[in-house]
């Protein structure tokens, strides 16, 4: 560090910090992690399918994949360690690790948080030693992020006591369905459930769909969704069912139960209600899908800081100095910015996996504002990880050229596999508006903020007066903030609590325009009720943006708070910088429109920023060693090839230089004489 | 269109201006492509190989990709029908087009540019026929943009007359070469040309590297590079070259001679010079890229508005109206703007081509200055129609949900071929600072505007008077901008001369500013000479973005100059205001600094875009349908299914209607039964 700071950063304290409150999932993982789970390049989709499914069988126990199931049936109700493992395994195969998220956290998640004891002693044991493979079957080919109005229905007939799965027309088909073209057994799978003549909503059975040969059983056609851009060994598949019986003891009757005689009860009236609190017991996948994004994104930029670390490019005639891909502004601009708020999402996904694993693990009534706010976390951290990662491996895979486009360098299959996180356990800007409904609305909605945009006046009569609640570290964050003068222009750019301040400044202005500018819409387009919401779309979204932005930045200062060694304290503090910073100049348009960036602060923020970009040039590779990814699982051969291949050439050229004669064309440019 | 224009737009119309100068091949190829030229799906690496190489040999004389050559062998002497109809060839399949521009564009390329007459009598028929297949072996594992310090060497041997061609370490091995893994008989290869102890730079030589049998020739290795994220269908291989034996004549010897007795010489003095002469004649490649890019651009939009157009989303509960994504204010900001960019790009493609072919086919004695310009909008070109393409073709995957990742809906194949497209060809960091250099030196650079980064006090001392150049249809754009009030509040948001004054503001102040920081750098940094480029190489690839945004600008505004039909040239105007507006929009913040927005004004600029978005949505079709891609070469599932599926679930929908009896429980939900 450039700075009169005390010496390099030692990236094992750095690690510390990061490992967090399941530290030794972690460290257990990266010591004892079979080789045969390490990545794999150059396969058939058959291939992947095959070692997958194989593999899935093998992982150990002490990774946790498993442990958040009940201990009664071979769990640990360890919610974050299952959260924390599978961080750990989306670093050595992401379709492994989507595979074990659809095994246990959808499929077992399902049958444990949606069904009763009597299907919890029956089928748990089976799925979590993965004998029962199986399915989560919500998702139709006609009905995506809309699953409210999922068209499969399954009647009751109180005359057989079963139920009719069935599937009315071709874009009902279950769709996308991962653990169906091969492996699964049974699936759960949600349909209307009918009976008496009426509908009550959408439930969920468990349906058996292979028999023990592998054959499909009567009545189910299981169809291939055939080769996909990239999770090839996911084995997604569709589902449709014609005229199923289903036995009644089948249905997973924790919030809405079938009587014999098929009178229907439920300790949640109304069938909105009933269907986002089963959804809101998912919230695990979607914090699982982020922590994997997070562990993809650290991937990248592991092999694209050491890389450009190694590799040289254009070095300067007649300089004893070597220049490197890192030395390069516009290099650093990819990567380092991208890098900050990796850590920033980092210090929130460890907040969010805490948060949930305590809400898990509490005894006593479910707290439902407390359990709105979680699932508007979760929404809104899987949105920002999946599209940070998805962007940052595509600047990582542009910043290591060729190299990056060939499988055996990681890059591409980061990239393929991580591609449909951003649309899958719900698409990413369905997710803002639901976290944009919670803050709208207080998480005061009483139908749960899970459900699809619409019902205007509700929405407008429903937002009250702003009050941002602060997330993290509350009273230091309180003291920072308070701390700031009144005018911008006096304080320090660095200056952490006028980051805080203009973080949530921005998210309340954007809060404070969007609540007026909804109830003015809800006054002049009453006939029009779509535009009312269409028309402040953009709005919307940038305010959740924003908000999640904060959150952000909260946890990383509460991070940087725990941090008890003084060199890797600074050193985040200056991550932090970057990441406050970046984010505002990358916003400066608005800040500008809103009064809250003179031009010349717009200026000077850009030049800081530069200004950090050289000072945290040296602590790059630190940066990344500290999140701990062994070589072995980066499987990458640039990694393993470049230092070497650049010794061997700067030998070679010291050799050429050594025993050349003079070149006379001297005045013309550079010789085939190795510049030095 | 909502306002008073007189009725909707032909989409033939729009067809007919962007088929341009070369309409006929486009026509030709539509109608005349066998559908075994039709994108496939879920091949293995070793079936895309061969399906490729197979169909390389039976690709249709008028499709044009080897009309570029001389008539003399089998050509055209038309290098416009080669460009565009490398442009069709990249709708269909980019293993293919890639192939085809390595065998006829880089290879076949390099023997006519660099080669002298011997060697096209030699061999030019042979390579058009694609009979001799051949690869362009200039990058090395250590040396990728930084061509001109490529280790290979070829020595010259008076006694024998011939070259000894050597690999002298593991990193000068030949990298990424197309057309080597499976393929090459002969390679076009780069080196240091050595002769009487003394190197004259980079030359080019003639090379077999296998014999009729396949096997590779004595002394040459061929190696693999393996899978790649895409691009299936073309052989990347290595080539390492252990004493090879070069016979003289091999040596292409355009731009440098070896007599006999081993005497070096050349018409261009100056390695460095000479190298850069020879590497411009190769600018088709980027142009290619570039129309290549473009293509898959319009391919991805054209799959994405129109399943947008079909698929339903989240019906307004009691409404008459459907819902489909294009309705959505978010899913139009995902791909209007990108389509009015697309747009633009084309025009500036269409005068690229145009431009090449001109220069090209004319006689005389070269004009350098024009040529340098050639280089450089080539280079602009290609950055930005490869960043556009990649970025908005994962856009476009992510607004088709889960399908957009399924392999048989054609996106995930666009993404994955286009990725390196960014990266090969040039880099296109380093291609925006050779655009940069030609703006600040007037493109004066006697060392022609290809090398690297480098000589900062040449540049600093010829850097001039700014004056920026119009590029297209001058006379109109300078009245246009003429006629522009000098208060920007006074000029209304929709003013074509107000947009073309601000890109054109933005680029000369960028220009400017970045050579009175050069000129400070190179006086307060001599001891660093790396700084003084490095501290600026942010703002100097800015100037060079602005650049090209003007380009495609002015491209634009000329093609609706010359559009005839009244309905098509009023929607082409709307689509310029949103491509000028969304591009101002994008970077008001620097507009704002430098205030040439106010907040007002800039505010105002998103409200408008927004009620362009709204204005234009009718037309999104309309838009993509003149691109005129026919549908068999999309060879898209959910194209073909998706308005099928959604008139059966209406019909079904329909039908539920008229059966059901009300559910009671009207007051909390929608019900099963669908909305309206």
């Amino acid at each position: 560090m450039s700075r009169s700071h005390a010496g390099p950063v030692d990236p094992a304290r750095l690690r510390e910090v990061l490992d967090g409150r399941w530290a030794h999932i972690r460290k257990s993982a990266r010591e004892r992690i079979d080789d045969k789970f390490l990545p794999v390049y150059g396969e058939s989709g058959e291939q992947a399918r095959d070692r997958v499914s194989r593999l899935l069988r093998e992982l150990p126990t002490d990774l946790g994949v498993t442990a958040a199931f009940p201990v009664e049936y071979g769990g640990a109700a360890d919610p974050g360690a299952t959260m924390v493992g599978g961080e750990m395994l989306a670093h050595l195969d992401l379709s492994l690790m989507v595979k074990a998220g659809v095994q246990w956290g959808l499929f077992g998640g399902a049958v444990v948080a949606l069904g009763t004891r009597r299907h919890h002693d029956a089928y748990l044991r089976d799925i979590i030693s993965a004998n029962l493979m199986g399915c989560f079957a919500m998702t139709e080919t006609g009905h995506g992020s809309d699953v409210q109005q999922l068209r499969t229905t399954c009647t009751y007939d109180p005359d057989t006591q079963t139920f009719d799965l069935h599937t009315p027309h071709p874009a009902a088909r279950k769709d996308y369905i991962g653990n169906a073209a091969r492996d699964g057994r049974m699936a759960v799978v949600f349909a209307q459930l009918v009976t008496h003549g009426r509908s009550h909503g959408v439930h969920a059975w468990l349906v058996p769909i292979r028999d023990d040969d592998g054959a499909a059983m009567p009545g189910v056609t299981i169809g291939d969704a055939g080769p996909k851009a990239g999770l090839l060994g996911v084995d997604n598949g569709r589902l449709t069912f014609d005229h199923v019986t289903v036995p009644r003891e089948m249905l997973l009757d924790r919030y809405g139960q079938v009587a014999p005689d098929g009178a229907y009860t439920s300790p949640i009236p109304g069938d909105t209600r009933r269907f986002f609190t089963m959804l809101g017991t998912l919230v695990r996948g979607r914090v699982a899908v982020g922590g994997a994004a997070s562990s993809a994104a650290k991937s990248a930029l592991t092999i694209a800081v050491r890389y450009g670390d190694a590799r040289r490019q254009f070095a300067e005639p007649g300089a004893e100095r070597e220049i490197v891909l890192n030395d390069y502004l516009a290099h650093q601009r990819k990567l380092l910015p991208a890098l900050a708020t990796t850590y920033a999402l980092h210090f929130a996904q460890e907040e969010l996996v805490s948060a949930l694993h305590d809400a898990q693990t509490a005894t006593g009534p479910v707290d439902e504002h407390r359990q709105r706010e979680l699932e508007s976390r979760a929404a809104g951290l899987k949105a920002a990880h999946t599209w940070h990662a998805t962007r940052t491996i595509q600047a990582c895979r542009e910043a290591c050229g060729g190299a990056g486009y060939l499988a055996e360098n990681r890059l591409p299959a980061l990239k393929a596999d991580t591609d449909v996180f951003t649309t899958f356990e719900g698409d990413n800007t369905v997710l803002l508006q639901l976290v944009a409904k919670g803050l709208l609305t207080g998480y005061r909605d009483a139908f749960g903020s899970l459900d699809g945009w619409g019902r205007a006046t509700f929405v407008a009569e429903q937002v009250r007066e702003v009050v941002l609640e602060r997330t993290a570290a509350r009273s230091l964050i309180q003291r920072l903030v308070s701390a700031v003068p009144g005018r911008d222009e006096e304080v320090a750019l660095g200056d952490r609590g006028w980051h805080l301040r203009m973080f949530e400044d921005r998210e309340r202005h954007l809060l404070e325009s969007a609540i007026r500018r909804l109830r003015a819409g809800s006054a002049t387009k009453k006939d029009r009720p779509f535009d009312i919401f269409n028309d402040v779309q953009d709005h919307v979204l940038k305010t959740a943006t924003a908000h999640i932005d904060r959150v952000a930045l909260e946890a990383l200062v509460a991070g940087i708070e725990r941090t008890t060694d003084p060199a890797a304290r600074r050193l985040l503090s200056r991550v932090c910088d970057l990441y406050a910073l970046s984010t505002i100049e990358s916003d400066k348009g608005w800040f500008l429109e809103h009064g809250r960036l003179t031009p010349a602060r717009s200026k000077a923020i850009t030049a800081m920023v530069n200004d950090l970009l050289k000072e945290l040039r040296p602590a790059m590779v630190t940066l990344v060693d500290a999140f701990g990814i062994p070589d072995e699982w980066l499987n990458c051969a640039i990694l393993r090839e470049e230092p070497g291949r650049q010794e061997a050439m700067a030998a070679h050229d010291a050799e050429l230089r050594a025993t050349a004669r003079a070149s006379q064309d001297v005045l013309t440019g550079p010789e085939v004489l190795p510049a030095q």
